[in-house]
């Protein structure tokens, strides 16, 4: 779990039983698939999903609110997060997420692909289980298609020196930020608020995942692989431009061609020479800016929510996971 | 389709809606995704799992029925057999799939992976639209989880040559008879007929499903590669040992282990012994009649069903089934 919850204790205590509600679901006593499921629920991110769910949900009026229901949907959430990662990682070749060997290296692609396949029949049955008959079901398969389409169309601008700013955030809005919009529209919905405010949070919840996937991106340029916990730019190394870098080829094109146009056989000194130019020509500060312009936008919808110390802390978890060195 | 559905005109002319209906889902205005959405739809199978629902909808009361409901249930079944063909070419690395170039080799493994994640979205989709609210939501969820364990297991027994019959059944159970088992009794269930055709419709599907595939293990010993459209005993080589093999080692295990402990650098000259021996010790034939079995079973529970044209089109269209040779 992500060391921001601690300032959020109600939030974080119920963190932890949604953690033992996955360990719960991806378990099973079928011995050829048992370590399996045990490995894919022990690798634990950053809750940052269910962790907005559960504070989007307390806005709500909590006599009319289940708490059984809210802590099964806040594990869908995460499980739905988890099966995009496991087959995110198989196309990435990624030998480690979050500092932990991924599936896919541990028990090879080809299991990868139908665990990944496993997790997703849970998320579904976790949906079943809580909002069957509601109209939110449709909601959730709409994100997950979203999300399917943002991770197709990224993969097909590959290597495109020629990819605007515009296509760049089209995608990131579906492989990233519908899975924050989804969290924080449903944290309202099912936490009984107004659907004035329900359509106020999924405003807020894809603000906060554009803004949070704009800076994952400029990490990449600024931080150490050691606080990442993963290989840095490695994203370039697959073709996959992000923000900073395109902000800079849009001011030089002519100066990252020789570098790029080697696409997969850049080399590592290549890369760094990149990452130079990309700082040189003000790519991060360009991307930085252009991050705050969604985290504005995410907080004047919040201004927009009726003020209490849920929204204060709300306010407060905005501004500093977009400040965040991790 | 399958030429066998042009005995079934009625079953033969909801076919061909359901094959538009498939192409309508399967089809979008983003440029990135749009040619692969229609490739997958565009390879058509035979339309077993949707023949065989429609075939068992007839079974209940016309009156009570939505045609539109039947149609995109049906459409339903073959999306969710078209993903996990996709993510099994992926996993089988199958230039060919019915003799039509497959995803992972036209796109890439790493586009077939999203690609089918793609399709359990929109099948999920279709039951949202056709079921929300219902318990067969339970049911499809669950058949889902089934079939993803069945392709696990087979996964974890490959290349064991100590793998008992009873190992291999309840894989076949699940990767392919449940699909059949699903199919049968969604047609039973939405066709509206009484609970109890409802339950016995499913175990007709089942047995269906495990008769079904054994012969499909069977062709791969007795057919060739251009009756079958795809290259013969592949599985072999990839460690999936299927009855007859497996009969035929419980004979004599010490005849194929030289062969069988290369694994995958088995030769092509070497499987071909390997085929001769299975055919010698009677591998074969037992398949057969282990089949037949099944077979049988499902006779029997289509005798218990109310007597009339369409339980006689069911039971032949049983017996046409295992008697292919395709």
């Amino acid at each position: 779990m992500l060391d921001i919850w601690s300032h959020y204790p109600n939030v974080a205590q119920k963190l932890n039983t949604v953690s033992s509600l996955i360990n719960e679901h991806l378990s099973t006593d079928k011995p050829d698939v048992k370590q399996l499921l045990a490995d894919a629920a022990q690798e634990q991110g950053k809750m940052l999903r269910p962790g907005l769910f559960l504070l989007f949900s307390e806005l709500g009026n909590k006599h009319e609110q289940s708490e059984e229901q809210l802590l099964k949907i806040a594990a869908s959430l995460e499980i739905l997060h988890k099966a995009t990662l496991i087959h995110d990682d198989i196309i990435d070749d990624s030998p480690l997420r979050h500092g932990v060997i991924t599936i896919q290296s541990n028990f090879g692609k080809d299991v990868a692909v139908y665990a990944g396949d496993l997790l997703f029949t849970v998320f579904f049955e976790l949906l079943i289980d809580t909002m069957n008959g509601t109209t939110m079901m449709k909601d959730n398969a709409a994100a997950m298609k979203k999300l399917l389409f943002g991770e197709l169309s990224q993969m097909h601008a590959r290597f495109n020196q020629n990819q605007t700013i515009e296509n760049y955030v089209e995608n990131i809005k579906g492989k990233t930020a519908e899975l924050f919009r989804l969290a924080c529209l449903e944290g309202a919905y099912f936490g009984k608020s107004s659907s004035e405010v329900t359509q106020i949070a999924a405003s807020i919840g894809e603000n906060i995942g554009i803004a949070f996937q704009i800076y994952d991106d400029i990490l990449d340029y600024t931080s150490s692989s050691k606080i990442l916990k993963k290989p840095v730019l490695e994203d370039l190394a697959q073709g996959v431009y992000t923000s900073p870098l395109l902000f800079a080829i849009a001011k030089d094109p002519q100066a990252f061609a020789p570098f790029l146009d080697k696409k997969q056989n850049i080399s590592v000194a290549e890369i760094k020479k990149v990452s130079n130019l990309v700082h040189k020509l003000g790519g991060v500060k360009d991307a930085i800016t252009f991050a705050q312009s969604y985290t504005k936008n995410a907080l004047v919808d919040i201004d927009k929510l009726p003020q209490n110390e849920i929204t204060i802390s709300i306010k407060k978890l905005t501004n500093s996971l977009l400040n965040r060195k991790f």
